[in-house]
């Protein structure tokens, strides 16, 4: 899960004063960044260190990153003239410093290295927000009360996302994952109606080069099923349903998840039967990548994240044996 | 729905600077503020200006509530120790003005009183994380940790509530409702392990006073089920399902809900068509109750509000009428 690293003493050192859109602009500090949960806790893929809002920050869009609260649009989103503002995303050109980033990272790493973005939704509910937001208040308005400019603006969004994962990908990212982390709070119909469309564009734009799509959100489990339907290869669950009954809403689709970030904080035992319960469920799945739920709690010790990747592997290897027993040689 | 006044000029006029629990703890300022919405939007309920923390207020928790934020402890709730700090909650000592507002609105209204609370899940996380939280990480690390405790913690807020509500209904209310706002971050299991006994233990504590109990959370779509078989007649539902699917997920039992609050920010066709997408979901179902699925947005323009009330009433009205044809004199 991304922000893995946010919990350790060297992403702090690494880190130091400097803001997460300047670190993610220096490719050598954005790529040791990005390996210090890998080499920590041993995990089976690498997720590249960046940002939801570098697409829109190399294109020109004012804002800070504050931490602990999120983006702060200085000039938020808020009628037609405001596309303008938003001008068109050139990876190459804009934002090499990320292409940089991923090959360095790919030279580096021996697991594959999974490549990072917002969703449409997701950006354009801070770009209209100004900032974080609990009801989604402007968001919503502007989604239903112009339906048009919404429209095209969550196309723009696309366009962006898709040449950044594009870009990524190119470098040598192995799949990618796409995070639309506040579009639980939509229901079904309007997610079909103002959503799916742009999620479609970047999800199926990148079917030419067969990599892997994770699609991620929380609090989706109505949207699952639309969710995969939008052109997800692997849809990311949070913690509130098991992680089966998850599987059963996104037929022939594989998931992601499901550990509650918040277990993390508790003892080890019980940290361990959360663990494990999560691995019952998915028992017989065909597609589950164990993962946490949301990105990892700040305050998570990082000894603990390290125990969990460790037990999940040896359950696995015991699930494979037994299955290697069962089977016969 | 609760805080429906939050957008009168007249409620902001009456509350002035003092802070919400001096306003609760006036009755006729309470029952006034209690009155406005009803007076301005011809509803027909009243719900009785409140605040889920008034009964630990009144047992000498030391709080803030702080406007645009929430309750803020000054001594979050850690350890077996802050048990007693909690003490017991005896309504007509230590908070009479309570069944003093209701007496005064039992009098003036023509319209039922639905008495209100917080449940004991909602309340604890408060307690624990000493204000809002997004991941309720304090709150479930305790809840794991010390199963024991929390369940003492829960039982002892469940008292409270329970205390609080019967008295409510003495003094005259006609239904109630059990705020547990906050529950829906919680899985399904977690719910059955940690919360259920709690909310079962107050909504089955009411079941002699004869009074319908509405159980109210947001977020809560898996947890539908598990919140009627704790007791309620009519579960409270977000936005996030159509009304007739959060119908199947409780058998039995009534709805209630659930309109978008922030659609109530668009302008009028877009409200008229959104609320009657409700009233066409609901259609034919035995037993719903339009409301909004969540707390008025405080921006929210209070003629909307009146059209609103005004169209659900138009379109009652006019279903009846029709079902009046169907069936013949």
């Amino acid at each position: 899960m991304r922000q893995a690293g946010r919990s350790l003493p060297e992403y702090r050192a690494s880190r130091s004063s400097g803001s997460i859109l300047q670190a993610v602009r220096d490719p050598a500090l954005a790529a040791e960044i990005t390996l210090q949960p890998v080499r920590r806790y041993g995990v089976d893929a690498a997720i590249l260190f960046s940002d939801i809002m570098v697409p829109l920050a190399a294109s020109g869009i004012e804002m800070d990153i504050v931490a602990g609260k999120g983006p702060i649009i200085q000039t938020p989103f808020r009628s037609e003239r405001d596309l303008a503002r938003l001008g068109t995303f050139h990876p190459e050109t804009d934002a090499p410093y990320v292409a940089e980033t991923v090959k360095i990272l790919v030279s580096e790493l021996s697991v594959p290295l999974i490549g990072f973005a917002g969703a449409p939704f997701t950006l354009a509910s801070y770009l209209i927000e100004g900032g974080p937001s609990r009801s989604f208040a402007l968001t919503k308005t502007l989604m239903r009360s112009d339906p048009k400019l919404w429209a095209s603006l969550l196309d723009r969004l696309a366009d962006m996302v898709l040449a950044s994962l594009r870009s990524q990908v190119e470098a040598g990212a192995a799949a990618v994952q796409i995070f639309d982390s506040w579009v639980g709070t939509l229901s079904l119909r309007d997610y079909k109606t103002y959503v799916l469309a742009a999620s479609h564009k970047v999800l199926t734009g990148l079917q030419d080069m067969g990599v892997p799509r994770i699609h991620f959100g929380i609090g989706t489990g109505e949207l699952l099923g639309a969710m995969a339907e939008a052109g997800a290869d692997v849809v990311g669950v949070d913690w509130r349903i098991p992680i089966d009954e998850a599987r059963l809403r996104v037929p022939g689709r594989a998931v992601q998840g499901n550990l509650d970030p918040a277990v993390c904080l508790a003892p080890w035992p019980i940290v361990a039967s959360e663990v494990r319960k999560v691995l019952a469920d998915a028992k017989g799945l065909a597609g589950h990548i164990f993962n946490l739920g949301h990105g990892v709690l700040p305050e998570t010790d990082p000894g603990i994240l390290a125990e969990i990747v460790a037990l999940v592997h040896e359950e696995g290897r015991a699930d494979a044996e037994q299955d290697s027993f069962r089977t016969g040689p």
